[in-house]
């Protein structure tokens, strides 16, 4: 592993089933700040290429034990760790991020992530294993032997994110569940982080090498032009869909991949404005604290993540005046952040400028700013305006807060019924607050994938029990996790073996 | 439950939430045999009485304990039993199935799995609960409590089928998992045995009362036009659809739940060919035996069942001859069956004329037939015709055999290869096959939900292991099976609790 950990300069190329492969045509990076690279432009015959040996690649892959899938996974930590030095360098210069955010926070939290769905695999439990024995003597019919188990669904794509540059990128959490059901993984390389995605494809390679895992397990296509994601979820080939990303654009993917003559399933996480409600005895308790901290957890990233609580329900009153003065307080010291692309900050422009025309908006605060670098905004409206009008439910992504205000108990109930599917809504309340809560809990619960308590949902854990996902527009698939040990199942199918010799039986259940 | 088995005359009035609602207009049954009854045509309104019913219902049932579940569950097998004689009547009438078939084979079943489910839920396992316990000193971030359920989604949509107008319509697989999972039922009815679903809805209304539970949580509307089912699917209270039916009719829906604002999901099961391949020992030690055992399950229920083995895969040569010479001559002594519908018995002729006009198919017994009575038809083609003629591949609901003949392993490969998804694929085999087996089988997992050896696929066992599923077309969603116990988690999604006090969890949680 010699070198790895050099001072890091992008080749441009893709990765094919093991082989660096430059492009005809290229696109120019446009980092937050260094050196912009040239990187190939991905095409649909690349797509097909890396679709196909994929599936080649699934005919051992999906037949893998879990411990060789095991190492795998950890070698491709390993080998991520062992660049660390070069990963957060241009990671931190394509996205403007921080350097403790890629090198003390994601990185770790990207390779940990491989090893605890490492060790999920070794368990076995996911296989969710059944037998029914054979009854030949049952009347009217005997029953026959019949065994179960989740096997993998076979290649799978992967659409990561903008703001998650390691975590929710190329080896991130879709990748990983991927890997680990024993399904191959194309993955279509992010235009804002492309060098990035090269050096951890590197680490990738690096690890398929070591492990003497088939070539077509992994391809990055790097980005460029629409078409290469378009192929990549219409490819006869690939079986399921893991994307992270805009409502827009995930929406136009999912009818791609719902519209193939051999429908797939989609699984998109396109974001949410994470809903708190606080209540009235939290906030009479420590009104101005919570103002405070939700500005905290509003500014963290520049507001760039799917947790980002956008949204604050308060009741009117002293209280709630506290709390929108000093969240506007700590708004106002926040310095100018950078935003990940040129586009994410134009769009927070026009996402913030849907606030400034309306009648039924207040702006609290109001910020100018320039090309990357944006400032938070908070606005505040009621709760019938709110519900009136569907843009103010809409996700700016960013350091953007808006506070409703309601008039009690019954109306904080109204909006809560009003909401569209959320991936987390946050609940403030002390033990007087119980009531109102046990009232609130039933219809939020319908609204989102996650319900916190006295927190902030910014800091998603990959564990056994997280999950990150939710009704639409959330998700678009209900039923899944995006993040978690339960994420595994996406790329799971059940099969049944009936009356099936123990020769012919996959490994997982002789 | 005095009367409950009394001679039953259906009223043709729609179930709506604990009320028998008569319709302005009227379609007229057609039976297979014995008096026509009318029936009130469902509308859109009627659609969205009971979608606003099963919400209103969900806010109680959604939050019911497992044990007052099962126990309405068992109260539904309970109340269907009672009433045996009279729905045995019913539904011979309306589909012809002999009264073996309804009384002692389906009606069991169908109770059986409703008490299948009440034991499922009991035990409690298919919740995966879940528990990360909170780490508050660990670095540098510590972990919050994080605690983990399946809970039911909502209102869900039934479409029945023709073929089992018990055990898979009115209160059949889909529904018994949708109401054990804790979500409320609207069912559309069957147009082609309203009168059993009327019965039988009758049945679950009983139960509702005894049970205590809201008359929302089931619902039949009637069908008699297609804007009931589309309504069904579009109404934005039911969140998940169970079908069982047509390649046709089920994409159609599946494309209408995909294209909602809200996509929900689709659970159709549209049916197969279940191919059976048929390995050289097995041929040699018994070629006729097995044409025979083959002939008898494709007349079985008149050949209408989701699992009819259509499809023979053989190698050329003596023991194929046989086996074909078997097959047939099994075939020519069966008798006329009727077939469940005037417009199935129409679509198996039209099936059965899509072989004749071909060259690259020979009749090996070909049968004239009339109105709802017909008789088995058998053809035979070779690997490279199948694969070159997509038509050759589609269902013929009915007892419609077709051999396929390849030269050797290589090409009963390459036809496995090409095979579209199916619920079954099948291997008749002895020991000497084994080597041959195990190339086929990881093609074959790939193409099916479950794996047969040495059986046949009719008779789907209700079990834990059971997968009645597979890739499209045999159903939309290949993660999910409609039939066992696995077919509850199409209904679930998982919500996660942080720090949540216990006082608002879940009773499951608590």
């Amino acid at each position: 592993m010699d070198g790895a950990n050099r001072n890091f300069t992008p080749h441009g190329k893709h990765l094919i089933a093991g082989e660096w492969i430059a492009g005809e045509q290229t696109f120019r990076s446009s980092p937050a700040y260094g050196e912009a690279h040239d990187f190939a432009i991905g095409t649909p015959e690349l797509v097909n290429r890396a679709a196909e040996a994929a599936e080649q690649a699934f005919l051992s892959y999906g037949y893998t034990t879990r411990e060789d899938r095991a190492a795998f996974l950890d070698a491709i930590a390993e080998e991520m760790e062992v660049r660390v030095d070069a990963i957060t360098e241009i990671a931190m210069s394509e996205t403007g991020l921080p350097e403790p955010r890629i090198r003390n926070v994601e990185l770790p939290r990207t390779a940990n992530q491989l090893r605890l769905f490492a060790s999920h695999i070794r368990a076995g439990d996911y296989l969710d294993r059944r037998h029914d024995a054979a009854l030949p003597d049952r009347k009217p019919m005997p029953r026959p032997d019949l065994k179960m188990v989740q096997r993998p669904i076979g290649p799978v794509a992967v659409f990561g994110a903008s703001n998650f540059p390691l975590a929710f990128s190329t080896a991130g959490g879709d990748t990983a569940a991927a890997l680990a059901a024993g399904c191959p993984v194309v993955v279509k390389g992010h235009g804002a982080h492309p060098g990035t995605g090269e050096i951890v494809a590197e680490a990738i390679a690096a690890a398929i090498d070591r492990c003497g895992m088939p070539g077509g397990v992994f391809s990055l296509v790097q980005g460029g032009k629409r078409d290469v994601g378009q192929a990549l979820v219409q490819h006869p080939l690939i079986k399921a869909v893991g994307f992270t990303g805009s409502l827009y654009g995930g929406r136009a993917l999912f009818d791609l991949a719902v519209s193939r003559p051999e429908p797939i399933p989609f699984f998109g996480e396109l974001g949410s404005v994470n809903p708190m409600f606080l209540l009235p005895e939290a906030m009479s308790a420590r009104g101005a604290e919570l103002g405070k901290s939700w500005a905290a957890s509003l500014v963290m990233g520049a507001g760039q993540f799917c947790t980002n609580p956008g949204i604050a329900v308060i009741e009117n009153g002293a209280a709630g005046d506290a709390f929108v003065a000093a969240a506007r307080d700590t708004l106002v010291e926040t310095g100018p952040q950078t935003m990940l692309t040129d586009g994410i900050a134009a769009a927070y422009r026009d996402g913030k400028s849907r606030f400034n025309g309306r009648n039924a908006v207040t702006a609290v605060l109001e910020t100018e700013s320039e090309g990357r670098m944006i400032r938070p905004n908070l606005y505040e409206t009621d709760a019938s305006s709110y519900l009136q009008d569907a843009d103010l439910g809409e996700e700016v992504f960013g350091p953007l807060g808006l506070v409703v205000r309601v008039s009690g108990a019954d109306e904080m109930e109204t909006l809560a019924r009003g909401l569209r599917g959320q991936l987390t809504v946050t609940l403030h309340m002390d033990d007087g607050d119980t009531d109102a809560a046990r009232r609130l809990v039933p219809i939020l619960e319908r609204k989102a994938g996650r319900l916190l308590v006295n927190g902030f949902p910014t800091g998603v854990e990959v564990a056994d029990s997280m999950v990150h996902g939710g009704p639409f527009p959330a998700s678009t698939n209900f039923g899944h996790t995006s993040v978690g040990t339960l994420s595994i199942r996406r790329f799971l199918r059940p099969v049944c073996y009936q009356n099936m010799p123990d020769a012919l039986l996959p490994s997982d259940l002789a």
